[in-house]
């Protein structure tokens, strides 16, 4: 069975990151949507476990796709889960030189793990979760980026 | 009448800011060049009152950009003002991945409103309020690239 | 008045140029489109009469908006048009490297002209004319990106 | 079955190529390596039958991959061979843009298709065919990056 | 005599560094390595002192190497102690973007001062210091990455 | 005697050249300015020796810097002239992307020669060969950016 591992922040989940899921959803026997709980304090908008439950309801259609909480270095939670790899959405030129550190360093922490990196198609290229809680922190509506459970919970906080 | 607004932290002001002011000035009936209060606290140098009076002091020789500050997002204080556009400086490719994801965002929050980008005049191609920041901090003449009243209350502020 | 110039070789044009094109109509009283003869022999698809042709079809609806051919400097053409400035579309880093190099170059040239970029709309990021006559030449559809007439002309000269 | 396609023009196959080969065989049940043969006349060193001799030879360990040839457009190739994706190496930031382009192009193309991007083991990150090709061309040794009866044909075409 | 000084933070040094000083010190008749005390405070995981006594052990074998901690500008340091250049290592774009800025800053401070950059090779070119610290953080292994000694003290630092 | 080798096209030198070759010779013994004759045939505009003798009248104020012609790899030239590194210029993105590729090849074919790069002075960042070319054949004026004699002897081809 081919496993792979989706990690992330997810502060909060948006559309570019579940169009990578469904994808991803196409493509593996199981993908494991994983949250990260390694998140420096006091700069995201929801817990980790507010995270793992809005991802739950979001990919509840997926029967194959997980959503799972961790802790530690990511490519221990994959190993421990015998995923072959992890999965990550590119968007922009930033995310790629990200990445090459990032994939690179994980592979000689793991070399039995590989990365795959699905590039974000067109329409969500330009999300991202930072841009996301910085309009929603203005005021601004992000009703177009986020599922509709997502943005009624970001005005729950910002309503707050 | 073609309204363009400029927006930007301005902390401080420095000869790239000014170069795209005039270049914008002639390109456009009026150009407001906005000073945004959203920065987070505890990292400029210059309260936003000195950045809106310093910059009112610099562009005082171009009868058709006004200063002005706003909150909120940009949007929305550019749509309130009238503008047709925004504009923004270019200078790597650092700023280029940057203004990808805020422009994709902007029109989403305000379809009726373009944003318009102008590369940096090649002298100016380098400087950056962040370095400008951190030289004065370590002692550092600014001199060559902000304009003399900008350096001098640079001076006063780390002389304090 | 303002006079904008939008060049290129719009071999062919394609959804990504007619969202610039109708982008920029809302923001200058005029636009010119430019379509460069100087064109490397024998790489192209169409004549340049062809591409004209096509653009004003394409963009007959826009009462603002002239196509016109034109050889020798862009900047030479664009002042002898009365244009303040030129219109570019940038969408990847390639894109933003050369226009680095060329809005530097053309403001050498004609000090008094600037350049203005416009970010493709995310749905037209990754659409270009070269990949266009890859895919055309090898038999692959393009409907979704060029106007219906373009697709059809397309079609015509391939299958000759 | 999971099966998926490197296309590609492998002329000549380096190491960079192989590595990439070797990590998509334990990710997918069967990998298709395709060799391009709309390659531009006259600009490579071996004729598309020489480079799928010498791909077979250098995989031929690897009982689920497949060295084929292909014409007209990649997609098409991949779908009628069943393939769910498309596997492609990422090196520098210029591949980068390329596959942005290529790999959205391709979903309009063939929406059922996904691409997934490998990105280079840093020892093979700055190797490429066409440096290949030039550094043989004048007469340096590219024995350390091709395998060994690659270099030997090589030598062997410029010593013709 | 030719004297560059190679700055940073280093925090820890890593085989990266240690490749760029090696190389260096075959280019120049001296290299300082200077240690910049002006860090953030609280980010890092060695003090300056533990950094420049790691960095001495490190390179003691080289006798034209010598470190040092510096505070102030760096183009003051480099002056004061006679270089007529700096060092930098550049891995990815990130970094190159970074390096224009600041050196193009850096000749308007000290136009007498040069900067020359050194690509690092490539199995280095992705390490980086602050990669490192987030591994170790989780407790994972960087004992391939950085020196013997350095990978001990790190593994003191976080058993503490 | 430390001596660094600046390879080149020189189609035709032009200011930003001049640039990095009076910084080269304040920081090396000698420095060879190495124009290469490995290029594609029809594509220049002056014969490598009529780049010679450009570059020999343009730098004839510099008594540690010599010209000279080469063919075959670059590395074998530096080394049979005991250069201990070579010297390229660094403007763009594009560049780096390019130098990564070049720099590691070369420390394969070399491993005793090393790389240095010297990023372009802001007023010489967009300046390139082609564009000088492109700019010329169209009848451009490129006297702001290339030395006098060299603008002329432009203009005579171009009249030619």
């Amino acid at each position: 069975m081919r496993i792979a591992v989706y990690p992330g922040s997810f502060d909060p989940v948006h559309s570019g990151h579940i169009n990578v899921i469904r994808r991803a959803a196409r493509l593996f026997d199981r993908v494991i949507v994983a949250v990260a709980e390694n998140v420096e304090k006091g700069r995201g908008i929801f817990t980790v476990a507010e995270r793992v439950a809005m991802l739950s309801e979001v990919v509840g259609d997926l029967p194959t796709v997980e959503v799972s909480a961790y802790s530690g270095l990511t490519v221990d939670f994959a190993l421990a889960r015998g995923a072959t790899c992890l999965i990550k959405g590119l968007r922009a030129v930033g995310d790629f030189d990200f990445e090459l550190k990032q994939s690179a360093m994980n592979r000689r922490l793991a070399p039995s793990l590989d990365t795959l990196l699905l590039i974000a198609d067109p329409e969500y290229a330009f999300v991202s979760s930072s841009l996301i809680r910085e309009v929603a922190s203005l005021g601004g509506s992000v009703d177009s980026i986020v599922p509709a459970l997502v943005a009624e919970r970001i005005r729950a906080k910002f309503a707050g």
